[in-house]
C-alpha cells in the first residue's frame, strides 16, 4: 500500500489511483462485501501525490462517506428547494449532482463546468459526496407516499437549544475529502449546480486529523482533548451492516427505495470549552469515563478494551461512574442500540461573549432513527456528565438513499417510483 | 528524507525528529543561514508517523512561521491587554507564551499544564508559533518610546470596508500546524495562558492544501481556483533577508529591539465568489493575469517563469492586461517592493444574505510595511482587476519581534530596554 498516509484497512471500496502515465491498476482494500470493479483515477490526477490521488468511487450499493475512515474534512450543506422546484426539478438536480459527484471522486471535471481547474494538481484526496432527503421535500415534491415514518421530527431533548434556521432543511450534502480544498471546490460546484432549484439554507465546515499526523485512525480526538469514536460498530461486526443500512422491503418495514440506504442525523454541539478547561483532568476523565491519554476506559485496559460498566473501586464505588458518557451512551445501556458516528470538530472563532465557537459537528448513521440515535441521545439528555459542557445548537434528520449504480444517480428509485 | 508528506526545502530549520527510542539524529534540511543545533523531538511524539513527529524548533534568529513553508492549518488570534496590565504583566505573559510554546514545537506538555494530552498520539505536526506586537500595546506597557513608527496606523485604502473589531489588537498570535488539532489546541492553551492579562479580540481559522494532496507546495490554490504566492519572494534570493526581516539598528533606522524582526500585516479579504463562478475561464485568467490550470503567466511559459508585462499579443495588446492583479502587484510595477505572503483561506459558512462567508487570510511579512504591503496595496485598491471580487473587512499591522535564543522569550530585549 503505497499511501503516504497510513490508513487502517476498514474501506471495502476505497482504491488508489496508481500514479504515472502507465499505471493502470486500482487496488481495491480490504474484505470483500461490495462487489465493487476497482478504477483507475482520471489522468487529471496522475500528478498528484498518493494522498491526492486516493479515490473512493461514487458508485456502488451504498452512497460513499458512510462506511470509509473519515477523511480530514468536512463541508455540510443544507438546501432548500427553491419554490416551484417540484418533482421534476429534483430530479433533474439528482441527476447532476450524481454525474457531478461521479466525476469530482475521479479526479475528473464536473459535466458542464469546463472552468473547473482545482482538482488538476490535487486529485480526487478521496473526495465523498453524501446527498440526504429531509422530511419537508418529500411534500414539495409531490411524494408523501413515499416519506418514510422513521423522517417524523426527533423528540424534543430537554436540553436542546435549537436554531431552526441552522437545523433542518430539505437536501442534505456531505462533503468530505482529505484536501481541504478539494473539499471546498466540490461543495461549491454543488451549490452552482443547484442554481435554480436549491438554495443553502447553512453550511458548515469541520476538520478532522491531518493523515499522517497520528498512527489513530480509527477514532479522532475532539476539542475536548478526549479519545472519541472508539465504541464505534465496526465493519468486522457480524451486525454492522443491519445497524447502518436499511435492508430490502418488504422485511424492513420501509418504502422499498430506501433499501440500501440510512438515516443520517446532523447535530452542531457546541462545547463549553472555557469552563471545561478549568476542570481537573480527573474530572475531565470522569465525565467522559476515559482516560484522556490512551482512551482507556476507566474500568481498565486500553483504548478498545471494552467498557466494563460493572466495575467496582477497591472503595466499592463504579469504576466508570453513574455518569459518565460512555456508560449512558453505551449499547449496553440502551437495548443493544447503536450508530455509526463520523463527527467532526469545527472552530468558528469567537461568540460575541468572547466564548469560543466551537465543537463538534455531530454526524451519525442508522438503519432506524428510532433505534439509535433517539432513545441514546433521550438518555444522554437526562443523566450524561457532559451535557454540563455542551449545547445542541442545531438538529437534522435526513434520509439517505441507497448508493447509484453506474449510470444511475442517486434516488433514482424514490424518484421515478410510482 | 523520510516524512510522509513532500516538502520542498525550503527551510532552513525544520526538523524531523526520529521516531523510535534509539533515534536521536534531527536532520537539518537546506543550505544554511542559520546556526542551529538540531534537536529530535520529545518522547512524548514517538509513536507520531512522520507529519506528526515533524517538529520547527521555536527558537532561533527569527521567530517560527515566517520562512517556513505553509502548514495546512491556521488560527489566528488577536489579545488586547486586560485593564491594568502593563510591563510587567505583558512581560510575565510573553514569558509564558514563549516557554509553552517551545514545548509545544516540541510535541511537550507545557510546563503548568499537566492535564494536557492532545499533542500525545499527534506529536508537533509542526507547529509554529508567532508573536507580534500592535501599536496600542506600547502604550498600556509604557513603552511609547520603543514604538516603532513603522506601527504608525496604515492608509486608509478607498475600497477597505473593515470591521475594526476584527481588526487591529494588542498582540498577535500566528498558530500553524499541520494537523488542524494540534493547531486548535496550541491556540486555546495560549488563549488559556493569557487569562488575567490579557483577552481575545478576535479569532480566525485557515486552511491550506494537505500535506501530501498535491506536489505542489510552494504555492497553493485560493478558493478561485486559482494558484497563488508564485511571486513570493524566495530564501533563495540574495535580497531575502533584507527583505523579510529588520536589519541591526542604527543602520535600520529602527528600534534596536527590532533586529532580526519583522511587520506582518494580517488582512480578512472577502471573495465575493458567487459572482466570480459567473465569469468564464478567460475573464478570470485575465483578472489574474495567470492561467488557471498551472498558474503560468499569460505572457508564457510555466508557472515559475517569470512574468513579461511588456510581452504583446500579436494584435498587440498586452498579454498580461493592464489591469491584471500580477501586473499591478508586481514588484516590478512597485519599485521592487516585495512582501512574503503567507496566506490562508478560510470558510466561515453562509453570510445572512446566503453569500459565502469565504476567503483569504492574508498574510504577508516584510522588514518596512512602507516600502513592502502599502504602495502595493495603494496600487491595488486603485487599478486591480481583481478588486471587483474581493472586499478587504479587516485589517491588522504588528512589529514581529526576531527570535528567542533557548533560555529567552519572544519580545525579551523590547520588554527589558531601559
Amino acid at each position: 500500500m503505497s499511501t503516504d498516509a497510513p490508513r487502517p484497512p476498514l474501506s471495502r471500496r476505497r482504491l488508489l489511483g496508481a500514479a504515472g502515465a502507465g499505471g493502470a491498476a486500482g487496488l481495491a482494500l480490504g474484505a470483500g462485501g461490495y462487489a465493487l470493479v476497482g478504477q483507475r483515477s482520471a489522468p487529471a490526477a496522475a500528478a498528484a501525490p498518493a494522498l491526492g490521488a486516493a479515490s473512493v468511487p461514487f458508485h456502488g450499493p451504498h452512497q460513499a462517506g458512510i462506511v470509509e475512515p473519515m477523511q480530514s474534512a468536512l463541508h455540510a450543506t443544507a438546501f432548500d428547494l427553491t419554490p416551484g422546484t417540484g418533482r421534476p426539478g429534483l430530479t433533474a438536480l439528482m441527476k447532476r449532482w450524481s454525474a457531478a459527484a461521479a466525476a469530482m471522486a475521479e479526479g475528473r471535471t464536473p459535466p458542464g463546468l469546463s472552468d473547473d481547474q482545482v482538482a488538476l494538481d490535487a486529485g480526487p484526496s478521496s473526495l465523498t459526496v453524501t446527498f440526504g432527503f429531509g422530511a419537508p421535500v418529500f411534500a414539495k415534491a409531490g411524494l408523501t407516499a413515499q416519506q418514510p415514518d422513521r423522517l417524523a421530527p426527533l423528540p424534543a431533548f430537554p436540553e436542546d437549544r435549537l436554531d431552526r434556521a441552522r437545523s433542518d432543511g430539505d437536501l442534505w450534502v456531505q462533503v468530505c475529502a482529505d484536501d481541504p480544498l478539494v473539499a471546498f471546490h466540490a461543495m461549491r460546484t454543488l451549490q452552482r449546480l443547484a442554481a435554480g432549484q436549491a438554495a443553502p439554507r447553512w453550511q458548515m465546515t469541520g476538520f478532522s486529523r491531518a493523515p499522517g499526523a497520528t498512527a489513530r485512525p480509527m477514532t479522532g480526538r475532539n476539542l475536548m482533548g478526549q479519545i472519541d469514536g472508539t465504541n464505534n460498530p465496526k465493519p468486522s461486526d457480524a451486525d454492522f451492516a443491519s445497524r447502518v443500512f436499511v435492508p430490502a422491503a418488504p422485511a424492513s418495514g420501509q418504502p422499498a427505495w430506501m433499501a440500501g440506504g440510512s438515516y443520517a442525523v446532523f447535530r452542531r454541539i457546541r462545547m463549553l470549552l472555557d469552563t471545561w478547561d478549568l476542570q481537573s483532568r480527573e474530572v475531565q476523565e470522569r465525565t467522559i469515563g476515559r482516560r484522556k491519554g490512551d482512551g482507556a476506559p476507566l474500568s481498565g485496559g486500553t483504548e478498545t478494551t471494552p467498557v466494563d460498566l460493572a466495575k467496582q473501586n477497591p472503595d466499592g464505588s463504579l469504576a466508570v461512574p453513574g455518569d459518565a458518557h460512555v456508560r449512558v451512551a453505551a449499547p449496553a445501556s440502551n437495548q443493544g442500540a447503536a450508530m455509526l458516528r463520523r463527527g467532526y470538530s469545527y472552530h468558528d472563532g469567537l461568540r460575541p461573549d468572547g466564548s469560543p465557537d466551537a465543537g463538534l459537528l455531530f454526524v451519525c448513521f442508522q438503519a432506524d432513527p428510532l433505534t439509535g440515535f433517539v432513545p441514546v441521545q433521550r438518555k444522554l439528555a437526562r443523566g450524561d456528565a457532559l451535557s454540563r459542557f455542551v449545547v445542541h445548537e442545531s438538529s437534522g434528520l435526513y434520509a439517505v438513499p441507497g448508493g447509484a449504480p453506474a449510470g444511475g444517480y442517486v434516488g433514482q428509485a424514490l424518484l421515478e417510483s410510482a
